[in-house]
């Protein structure tokens, strides 16, 4: 458990370096990220390389005691770079091109970048490769800010068809799995084949699953390619990339693989002001100062599973300049959010950023000092958290008894076929996960190709793509299930599962989904379960049963809304908050688990023999800590934006 | 009175079709239409035609005993057809080509895709044009659908010149006509004209209306381009189009002169979802899954005036795939439309699709049959519907009391120049239609150039563009005439009116407008009928009165809202429903007819002697059948989704 | 005190002209504008020009006795100049030339419509420049309607770069202000820099605010470029332009530094229904056939400070077309708007236009006549005052003892770097202008440049830019100064202030600001001034205090909402409407101004010894006029939409 900091030493004198370094030390800092929007000052004109100041800069760091997190600074391409090489841009879904000014300027398809990116990454290699302060490499900066993953270059369509032929070998094997037959969609040649943009109505579903398929693969080749020089020329060097919140244009897991460590940039506020997750208007205002409590943990929980190991690489330090509204954190929530991170097993927390800084795009963005130099309130924040985990013990995560699937190409098949305009796999995903932390419970995030052996429970929210073979792991994977509707509804093609949805699941369920309906905003299904009258909306499906397969909860026409057979329960709508609360609960008390439905805004979470409680609601809360609880930080009664732990 | 379906050999294995001829006659299907998205697979190579396999479809369709729809499969051209000739393809406002990958990517001006239409049509009817099972031909599918009759191509722009030097022959004349001095639009030869985009404000609205009137004609030749080809190779059949719903882009007059029958495509509730007549929020909720009581039946009645002969080619069988969500209709639902399509004098409900298809597009659009292969609920209704169909006299639509005035290019003004924002022609003609309909009324839609005489009441909702001609014929029709706002306000070429408006009409209902009023939502007048307090809103006229013309009721500022002078009557405002149904009321009063205000949901219809009711609401309904009616269909109480009918 | 009118001969037929010529004299108008759209018809062939029509227009106009101003007409460059030079077209942020069709389709940075525009502005100036019946001339028309002002042509690129260059001399300098080492966006040369458009997400926010900047001078030096020409070859005329409303796209200061006279056009409706100065919904309804009552004296009292002399070149004569909706004035407002003016201190009110015309994009366009050419209500009205005028002494409108500091690169900075999604700096500042407004007050709108000394109050809403030479001049002016949030938080260079906000403010005032929140809706802080509790919303600062800075209000975590050092106020929110009348009032006491709470819907202005009272509510008030006032105008109970006058 230690801290670092995102530290710019170009945007400063020099003379302020070694003041800076000093007085990180004396925060309780140990990592430092630098270098990865640097491009222009490491490589002023074009090949003539400049290290000095950064030699300096590494040096100043590396005397104060402190290790450094180097970044490859491929994220910002200079000028003279673009002007040179215009085809290293990316073109929208208009055909326009995507200029320089910015950052994140350029296309994963364009052999020209990855020629450069090479060139510049080797170098910075070279150079610094075996410097003993430098302990990790970070690639770029978070792949796929500001939508550029998808790039519709003549490159991007060049490397398509040829990542279409390798997939499919055959074009009648294309045109059969896309079922290209249907509007005359058929193609003699891959040569044929565009991206699937600019039609006059939407594109073939299979085409364009593919076509993020491809996008999300050329991103995992680009920093592949980073990777295997980074591991060449700096070896025993940990390397990372920083991932962002609720983001889903590639997947994360794929990349992960090429990783010794995953990292994010956690900004609880800004997420919860954009509803990336599905914040609705009135917990935005509920969550306004503290961000929703689940939005850093179910990352926390969705990255730590790619890796193992798995830092906070940018920390939410204060106000940001990004969202629509960018309120203060409250008081004592930059102190929370570190505790949050270690609780759910991070490594390193590393705020972002060291100071504010005052010009540029980002200068409405807090840092740990304001602009003036003067130690901010989340630097004081990080400072307590420093002097706190000494009390501490080092401890690792262990695994979750309860497991909750999150397939990227899912939520891909959701978004180009919604079917309800307000369905999104995402947001339905963090309703569970959210459902399950208010339970008390515990939670690993796992792919579908993750180890499922062992969880008392898995929860499968969404899994649109279903196949035989993860149907027969999770029937044999000994845990009780619960199934969302949609799950197995279709085939890795993105064509419609045979037998009927849950396809794959279907015979171990014992139903058939012979219809579905989406809903619009307004009609609301009820739900009868037990005594209770619950509810659902957006989604509703008609559910054929096999004999043996028995009825929990219906809807108000009769229908079944929740089925149970063996350890295997299936779910046919969107839920209402109490209704999945209330499924989670009887399917957690089926695999053994204890519930524990907590006060609104309160957390807990356990990190190897120590609890920890976070208090993001506006009142105190009594903990549920046993009599003889030895605490570790704070008391049994948690205030607004504290943090507990006992042993 | 007979059921169709539309059928697509090419998606299904050929083991598949006897079954399914042998299936769709156990329905009660009669006609099948199929072929008209098979152009890949009639001719996979350029010039290499593949009629074996279409062959042994028609010959196992036709063995079956049914008959056969054939469809031109110029909708979607295969890709290597654009690929040789990328002018095909038509391009949207932004300059932005409309590509290949979905479907009607073609532009209507384009020379080369006429000429690749006419071979590929005329290929087809050579081939199948005298085989006796086939009795009817669709041209293409669905013009218009995704926005493709604008296209701002080359082509489009040269023949839009040609268009306007047939129109007004000099330069001069069109200056004239569409006022160019304003802002010195002046031309100086046809050549100079561009078709009315990209402008940096508004364009003219005349160019504006004469664009859309070109764009029409455009659609209109190219229809009468294939039909002409059908009729000389394949005499003896019908040719139809399949028309949409709530569709304005063409005038769908002009394009009915050239074919036998109207078809068109009836998806009430992906029509009520995407509020296309203006359905409301609250409406939408009401009727989510019956549809809008009066959405199928305004286009079978607009439809039908036509041609006289008109069919449903494609009828809603369950949930669609392609409103922006997608519930279930009630069950009883699909039959209850069918029989309300025959109510207005369908000769054939053809529903779509057979069978779900798993992949492409329209994946999660239900069929007769589940993808599967099993009957859906939708089948099952079908095939009731055939069981009860002999039970029912044959007997055409006869003339109704009532015509209301419907204009295409009427419709196109106000769009171009709404001066309010939610001023919507089309939706104004549905209220009243709405209206006409509550009121009990059987209602006749039909153009501005339709024989009047003989009509009882005529109702002209929002006839904008006037003449002296319309105007006479209207004034000697020998009805009483109920006239709404903005009638007879512009010319035909969409200047204003002279005299004030309602122009031609002014001097028989002894009336000026002499100030319009749009009005924000929220902003309501009340009108004051008799001893009722109405209200209207989006609109209210100043009116000058001539002696004689009396006031029937007023706003509350004391001016005229409804006047009436002799069987002449003019509504000055945009009316809410209570006020609307007073003044149709009090239209049909003074035209002899007899209105019976029905309850909420309920629906009558008269074909020949027979009377059908429908019931869309929730709470069932006691009829208002003579005490001696006999009973053909259902009884004198009629439950939701419920269809009766007696003589 | 004028009235003028806006004439179109070239609309009408030649009979009709003296006619009208007449009747404007018999309706009080003694100054008519023509010509300014009329380039097609001076000049209909390449070079041809066509003097004689506009000769006999001048001179029917003359000989009735009316005074002219020519406009000239470089807004509509007609068809045959744009197909020859397509490069005077503008080009659009998506890079799609804005084409021919409408008006204002040219680029201000295009070389050859500079050319062009000299020819025509020099060969009208030849012709008419000497006629005794001209007394003025208006350059072009509305600068930057329908977004002209920004342009991305490549002309506009190589000026920008040119502008840059004389701007900062050396790029070095340019990458100091701009902070380009941010994101590796430094520049090696001038001619390296892009405008700041189509990047993958924002552009730096000091490279945005100099595109501005100088699209801004780009019009300054189009407009001059036409100014020089008038005053060679016209001498002694007036030149003026007609600036528009809520319209912040160029520096209209600097505009006026070559203009003899300010005009702009008063649509006080159209600006309310549309929202440009932050109208909420329930106001728009409230003020439905009023206007917002500060619309247009917040336009007087800003275009007044730039010249002194002013008119209202358009004023609304009825419905217009071109707002959302478009409802009519009541009756008496046309006549209240024109007062309001003349008590603001206009010289001349001129309606737009004379008589509706019933073709082109303007059609719904009411004028002062109906297009049947009969006198409409707003033509009897502008008749009622001409006759009512000579009743009242000619006065000049005296310095008030408010004054309000409106910037529009404060403006455009805000408008670069919100910060929260609904801070708009322009509809904050028309917000402190109402409650100034609403306590009775006088006000002159200044620039930040005017001189400020002698003023007892100066407002200071949003001063973003600031700089020491600002500081020291409000600090020296003598008055009680209040200044908004965000005021000094950056510097010239759109970055942030050092020291801290409000940066060179900070001493004087005692605070900095050491963070910033902005609040979504909904988000209400409560703010305690002495016994009442009021609120702020959108945003909220945190402030340090030196020591001597007194708290006035505070916000309910005990954060200073007002805080006082001497003369100075300085509000750290974006206070509601009671807040800020309280705020205004106590600022108002403290510099020794009297002020009187109006009921809603009432405003006094004082113009030499005559106070004017405008009725803008639907009830009857009654006015604060001292016992022995003699009314010049109407009485001392004044009922909806009425004037009146006192000595």
């Amino acid at each position: 458990m230690k801290l670092g900091v995102c530290y710019y030493p170009e945007h400063w004198p020099e003379s302020l370096w070694a003041d800076d370094a000093r007085r990180m030390v004396e925060v309780g800092i140990s990592l430092v990220r630098i270098g990865e929007f640097a491009w222009s000052r490491i490589e002023p004109e074009p090949g003539q390389y400049q290290w000095d100041w950064l030699d300096r800069a590494i040096q100043t760091l590396a005397e104060a005691g402190l290790q450094l997190i180097l970044g490859t600074p491929t994220a910002t391409p200079p000028k003279w770079l673009v002007d040179q090489h215009p085809d290293i841009l990316a073109v929208d879904e208009h055909g326009q091109v995507r200029g320089f000014g910015s950052r994140r300027h350029y296309c994963f398809s364009s052999a020209t970048y990855l020629r450069e990116s090479v060139r510049i990454v080797t170098a910075m290699a070279e150079r610094y490769g075996h410097h003993p302060a430098v302990v990790a490499w970070q690639t770029d900066n978070e792949y796929g800010c500001h939508d550029t993953v998808l790039s519709y270059s003549q490159a991007a369509r060049t490397r398509f068809q040829q990542w279409l032929a390798v997939r499919y070998q055959h074009v009648a094997a294309l045109n059969q799995a896309w079922g290209t037959v249907f509007w005359s969609q058929e193609y003699r040649d891959f040569t044929e084949i565009d991206p699937p943009v600019s039609t006059v109505t939407e594109a073939n579903p299979s085409h364009r699953l593919d076509y993020r398929r491809f996008a999300s693969d050329e991103v995992v080749r680009y920093n592949r390619t980073q990777v295997d020089i980074l591991r060449q020329l700096s070896p025993g060097r940990d390397v990372t990339h920083n991932y962002m919140g609720f983001f889903t244009e590639f997947d994360h897991y794929d990349v992960a693989r090429d990783l010794d460590v995953v990292s994010w940039d956690s900004y609880p506020l800004g997420f919860t002001d954009e509803a990336r997750g599905g914040t609705s208007d009135a917990e935005k205002l509920r969550w306004l100062r503290t961000g929703h409590p689940d939005i850093p943990s179910f990352h926390h929980d969705l990255y730590r599973g790619m890796t193992g190991r798995w830092w906070v690489m940018e920390q939410q330090p204060g106000p940001v300049n990004w969202a629509h509204w960018n309120p203060s954190p409250l008081p004592g929530m930059v102190r929370l959010w570190t505790w949050q991170a270690f609780a759910h097993g991070a490594e390193v927390v590393s705020y972002f950023r060291w100071r504010q800084c005052p010009f540029g795009q980002e200068q409405m963005h807090a840092g740990l000092n304001r602009p003036d130099n003067v130690l901010d309130l989340g630097g004081h924040e990080a400072m307590q958290v420093a002097q706190e985990l000494p009390a501490l013990p080092q401890a690792s995560r262990q695994r979750a008894a309860v497991a909750l699937i999150f397939d990227y190409a899912s939520h891909w098949a959701v978004r180009i076929q919604p079917q309800g305009a307000d369905f999104n796999a995402l947001h339905l995903c963090f309703n569970w996960y959210s459902s399950l932390r208010r339970m008390g419970l515990d939670v690993d995030i796992v792919s579908p190709q993750a180890e499922l052996d062992g969880y008392a429970l898995i929860a499968v929210p969404c899994q649109t793509l279903g196949d035989e073979l993860l149907a027969e792991r999770l029937a044999t994977s000994g845990a009780q299930l619960l199934i969302g509707a949609r799950s197995f509804s279709k085939t890795l093609n993105a064509t419609m599962s045979t037998p009927l949805p849950p396809g794959a699941m279907s015979d171990c369920l014992g139903i058939q989904v012979h219809r579905v309906e989406s809903l619009r905003p307004g009609a609301v299904e009820s739900v009868h379960l037990g005594e209770h009258t619950l509810s659902a909306s957006r989604w509703k499906e008609w559910l054929s049963l096999s004999p043996g397969t028995a009825i929990e909860a219906h809807f108000s026409d009769g229908q079944p809304a929740l089925v149970c057979r063996g350890p295997f329960r299936y779910l046919a709508c969107w839920p209402d908050q109490e209704l999945l609360d209330a499924c989670i609960q009887r399917t957690a008390a089926a695999a053994g688990l204890t519930t524990l439905p907590l006060p609104e805004g309160l957390r807990l979470s356990r990190l190897g023999e120590v609890t920890f409680a976070f208090n993001f609601g506006p009142e105190p809360q009594t903990l549920p800590a046993p009599a003889d609880a030895r605490f570790l930080l704070g008391a049994r009664t948690l205030a607004c934006a504290e943090v507990a732990a006992w042993r």
